[in-house]
């Protein structure tokens, strides 16, 4: 039953603004992928084999190959949403609903697979400001809040706040405060199909959030999580016609 | 605070199999909305004002006009979800992120509006059968299950069974068994934006499901439950830009 | 279906500190059972009869005539949840598995009745403070939050932050962030049995939090949306033994 | 991160009937507590070290030292929860608190620990019968179904049915039917305090269902999923009063 084979984890990034900011290329130089990629190296070790994509390689890094061999799928997107292709955005959906994992980090609540898994508009309040949030654990007893003390202060941060317009999640993580008085659900998990998804709001392109360190603790633990060990053969891609009854069947 | 404006309910079928299919029209000659929209008069009486819709008028029935002043809208489509066009479809679903009700009956699964509002595939196992169903109560505070027995039995029925590939419903209020064994969640309940989704299983063409008193009964009830009577004046349609902390914005 | 019959509730609390504090009684001259029952009164005007009970009754004024012709009770306790009779938190809990509403306000949290409900120790972070509390809308679509603002403040208040030990609520309605960077989920509500039970935190008997327009709206929401009309014929008090299957039971 | 340390079990079972009652001794010569503890060991190898506790040792084998080194405690009682004493029941509703997890199964439901723990009655309708039950997973993405078919057969079973006076589950599993037609929510999972519960319905002292292997399976799946690897340093033992705010605790 223990499961030897690593967790695939591909991180997915526009990887765009790393290369024509400079201020962005300071905090992150390599791209924020290869820096969210380290975290889960970090934490997960020989538990996962970690590779990247990026918006601007043919079909975004995720073509069928890829996608098939992904256990968790990691999100970062930005200014850029409109430039992923609805195809690609269609087959991620569907590989979370065959059972892949999706974390889907920061600005991406509003890329096309996140806004197609949840139905809503996935917006938000938000002030893009230099403000300290202060990340709270409500569900002491949830994986991806292991190994995090109570509440820990990301010490610059833009403002997300709610409203945020999601489906009420599956399981609440975090809840955030920030310094103008706003509050965010920041930590989110949904079952969708044989999926799991995560949202882990903080994280932002200006500010060294993915070099924190209870950041990239919460990151790994969101892959470790949202991972599908051993997808259920229960059958959700059609309706499945079942002409005689279960007992019938079997006979 | 009482709310003397009464509830302006929009019934939606796709009425062709009635106008094409004798067997059907033998048991709802005037249209299966027009049997629904009277279950829904009969419970509510003063408390409701009913109009139908659908698939053939010029908009589906359902133009902005209609939808503006729709609080409820139930909808029932089974062979031609197809036709419902894309732009209908959308505004269906950003009503109801604005606050309007939609109350999904049977093989409304796998409508447009439906599928959009969950984000996965919405399919189930069906048999096309002459099953009895027993509808069960999983949550007796619930105001969909008002004044219907612990369980009551449809004697003719489609069966629809588990795995039901909708998200982790918000309230689940039935759960159903059939002949052949299997089991369906029934009654499922949603929060999506400042809206609020019922899917109710029960209900096929060519068995008198919306002749079931206690069916009559449900339908009701979710028609009320899932009106907002005071759409919040909470933000959901972009996010919203705060450009200085809540404590600023006040002084 | 209408219910015309209006909404019974009973008003508790301990109602002594009103009595021995001269700056509590500044504020609640007539206890704040009286301010709490006159917030019911103004929103709900003829929808509801309301009375009020308090500690040193005999039997805390929740003897059985009062408890079974109680549709919702709110409660307030704080410093003497020791001297409420363990039968009498026995028959409020038996009376909300029957279908009764419970609405625990503020430092109700600890009282016997919610603890026995929720399981859980029920615990908080807190500091006696004067802190402004901001009340966040996180569910616009729940009819706790009917006539609120997305957002709303309390100018002087006790702060109560996470960790709160409760079950994951069943719908989450209001998150709240205090002057000093904690969250709260402020605004919770619980189906238990037949009955339905909220939440809400805001509330002190130093702070005329009782006067504020929005928690009096929020007060008078929750009686509406704890009130079970008809509580169900489905059995809780025992096992139900079924000596034969549903099929045969019928014949 | 990879958490070496294996899970530490203590299988708890009554053992009476099996000494007392030929019929249950030639079922599980053993007691069934040595059953269970061997489909742990099936499946879990030397990711577990499982040890059982029955109810007439000294403090029914839950003595402090035993609960503070068991990471997940499973439960069967059916005849003697009254002898169960009050205190034991209490330390182990505060170990679950703390970070312990809890399998209960099947007539445990009515267990003084799982009672109190739910705040429920935890009654349900029930048939002791000779009936089919049919298990069907309603959540494939959860770590609990795995490796189990979409449904599976247990062909002697004890009927238990709704209403099943629990808290809604944070999360569904498994729904049952039976030959009588009843349904089940047969797999809940909820989470409280720090700790981690799963209710699993199948099991009956007469009929072999713990050595069938989809049960076997479950069972060894709840261990995983209830386990809290860390438990958080979120304090939940008793109000956690902060005299100053958190801006300032850190200053």
């Amino acid at each position: 039953m223990s499961d030897e084979r690593p967790i695939r984890v591909t991180v997915w990034n526009e990887n765009r603004v790393e290369r024509t900011d400079a201020a962005v290329r300071a905090v992150y130089p390599d791209g924020m992928h290869e820096t969210i990629a380290g975290a889960i190296r970090e934490h997960l070790g020989e538990r996962a084999e970690v590779r990247t994509a990026t918006l601007d390689e043919p079909r975004h890094g995720l073509d069928d190959a890829v996608l098939e061999t992904t256990d968790v799928l990691t999100w970062w997107g930005h200014l850029f949403h409109d430039d992923v292709a609805d195809d690609v955005a269609s087959a991620v959906q569907q590989r979370v609903l065959d059972g892949m994992g999706l974390v889907v980090l920061h600005s991406g609540h509003l890329s096309k697979p996140f806004k197609r898994l949840m139905g809503t508009s996935c917006n938000l309040r938000w002030r893009e400001a230099d403000d300290r949030e202060l990340v709270w654990t409500v569900s002491p007893a949830h994986p991806v809040a292991r190994g995090v003390p109570p509440v820990f202060a990301i010490e610059r941060q833009e403002m997300y706040g709610e409203f945020f317009d999601v489906p009420p999640p599956d399981e609440l993580v975090f809840v955030s405060s920030f310094t103008g008085g706003e509050v965010f659900r920041s930590g989110c998990c949904f079952l969708r199909g044989k999926g799991r998804i995560v949202f882990f709001s903080p994280g932002h392109e200006h500010f060294p959030v993915y070099h924190h360190a209870h950041v990239r603790r919460v990151v790994a633990n969101a892959v470790l999580w949202s991972r599908v060990e051993q997808p259920s053969p229960v059958e959700t891609w059609t309706c499945v016609e079942s002409p005689r009854g279960w007992f019938e069947e079997r006979a």
